[in-house]
């Protein structure tokens, strides 16, 4: 058989919870997360891995220490690992997220947001 | 400054011709590119690297040797490596795709199609 295409939209209605990704699929080393995001991240950086944020709707906002972007869908953003930042959605955000296969969603900077085990959707 | 965000839509803008990808970005050892599909690709695998499918406009398929399968914006495809494939696109398809960083559009299969020097856009 043919790999299965992984439809976001099922994936999505799969959950509610806030901050808590789960895992879709594996490329190249990496995990490739969905995650809902509402509200506001802690502040992390990922010494060994970039992270890859791909909005699927709603809107969010990426703070690093010096400036703040903002992203919405059909826009892709990098953050280049060792780099501090943090998530923020005033309305509730569905995203595509890739980081390396299990890398901590804060981290080396432990908080209440931590997710020590992701499950597979 | 902090990272740029990329704005797909105008990366889509700046050219027109099909098959011939363009790098955007760089992603833990892998490059995110953006490709026109229109048309029927010629079959060729990747020995080293996943390749991951994102459309952004328009539909496309993906033939494998034991079946096919359907993509619009929303899903995701992955194609693990070593697995022979195609892109279909009867109509235009502009998408994202992910793969190791320097690895030929083509794989192991040199064909008309084969893009040596890939330029960042």
């Amino acid at each position: 058989m043919p790999p299965e295409v992984i439809h976001l939209g099922e994936k999505f209605a799969a959950f509610s919870d806030h901050w808590n990704p789960r895992i879709v699929g594996d490329y190249n080393g990496n995990e490739m997360r969905v995650v809902k995001f509402k509200g506001t991240f802690t502040w992390h950086s990922h010494a060994e891995s970039d992270e890859l944020f791909i909005p699927v709707s709603g809107t969010m906002k990426m703070e690093f220490r010096d400036g703040m972007r903002e992203l919405a869908p059909g826009d892709v953003l990098l953050v280049p690992r060792g780099t501090e930042h943090r998530s923020v959605a005033e309305q509730e955000c569905s995203a595509l997220v890739f980081i390396h296969e299990g890398e901590p969603n804060t981290g080396a900077q432990p908080s209440a947001y931590t997710r020590p085990k992701l499950d597979r959707i």
